[in-house]
């Protein structure tokens, strides 16, 4: 798989794409991660890639033409599944929508920044729009690194154990049950009972509840959306 | 303000924290940003931070008192508005959590990692839990850096623009409008005609609806939170 990220401020992705987890699936060859700096094509000579919005007292807005530039030449080069800008105003990033981006060959993902892009962008040459959220961010870096996140740990041999992935939250359309560790006893703060006890057929059963109490108290819309879910 | 942010893998929070907007409030005095290794507060020789969880075939969980340890020191410095921890499961981020904690003076904020931390730290420790979204990531360490800077772009004087963030979707309840640069016509994609007409007032009064148009089309659920959210 390879991930192509479009970025007007590269530096902001360095360390979250070289370590840990990514990191460790970059050097399995299990991805490919190309940032790509939007001021490399700009025929500007100051290199700009930002102009001000029509019609807008404040705010800067990325430039069609350079951002036309790069996504057409990735797309000489190969087939892109899908082509992404991060967005507070698009489709909820979901573990649904990770599961299924972490099946695709190539993928682009663009990063707004500033006030925004050319929304000639959004309508002629992105495909899919991903918010992580209802806030407003500085730019779609964090997003990008975080939509990378996501789906690379979803890869087979991106994370030593995938039992641990399948029990993570969301993907049983479940919260995950409370997790503990030693000691059993801290502070008179004790690690219930059931789990110290060694019977794992209880233990089971007793984490099952617990995902499913934790998720109807805390979330009980995911239980709604039921098997649509999964 | 200050934020203290603990991880168990502070290098994936380097150039999120140091460059752009972020880079510019700490340089202004705006802001500080300490972040503090896990492992340095580890009393294992081998600076462990993990231990299998009780009950669990797979996953490793953050030590309670590791985590004791570090918080304890900094409420011994200081009062802290709110102890944060960043989980899947917990309060869903927005712009107005982002808002009501640009207010606070003090903030400290723990990054998951591995399988999640011991429960017992949730319980007695955490003040407040935040999610970013329906997905699963290797650590709170990217939301940790998007919560920092949802915050940070909303301290006075932070970003070059106030009337810029004034303007950003969520602020005012709606999505922003769309926003267009020069080249008025590029491969036969027109700005709108109106943003080029000059008439200021007609432009504003086009902008509001399209605000409203998209966030009734993308957003219906925005409108119906209704004043509410503002």
């Amino acid at each position: 798989m390879r991930i192509d990220i479009i970025s007007a401020v590269p530096e902001l992705l360095e360390s979250p794409l070289n370590h840990s987890i990514i990191k460790r699936a970059k050097d399995n060859n299990l991805i490919e991660i190309k940032v790509h700096n939007l001021r490399d094509y700009s025929t500007d000579k100051h290199r700009r890639v930002d102009d001000y919005a029509f019609g807008f007292g404040a705010g800067m807005v990325l430039k069609i033409e350079v951002v036309d530039c790069v996504i057409s030449k990735l797309k000489s080069e190969r087939i892109y599944d899908e082509i992404i800008y991060t967005s507070p105003d698009a489709e909820r990033f979901s573990q649904k929508t990770a599961n299924s981006l972490s099946l695709a060959e190539n993928l682009i993902i663009l990063c707004g920044h500033y006030k925004g892009i050319d929304h000639r962008i959004r309508e002629h040459l992105i495909t899919k729009e991903i918010s992580v959220g209802d806030f407003v961010l500085t730019g779609g870096e964090l997003p990008a690194a975080m939509i990378t996140d996501a789906i690379v740990r979803l890869i087979p041999g991106a994370i030593g154990d995938e039992q641990s992935a399948l029990s993570d939250s969301f993907q049983d359309g479940l919260l995950a049950p409370p997790v503990y560790t030693r000691p059993a006893e801290y502070k008179g703060w004790k690690v219930p009972d059931i789990l110290l006890s060694g019977h794992q057929a209880k233990i089971e059963e007793w984490l099952h509840e617990q995902s499913f109490e934790r998720t109807q108290r805390l979330r009980p819309d995911l239980l709604n959306e039921g098997t649509g879910q999964k």
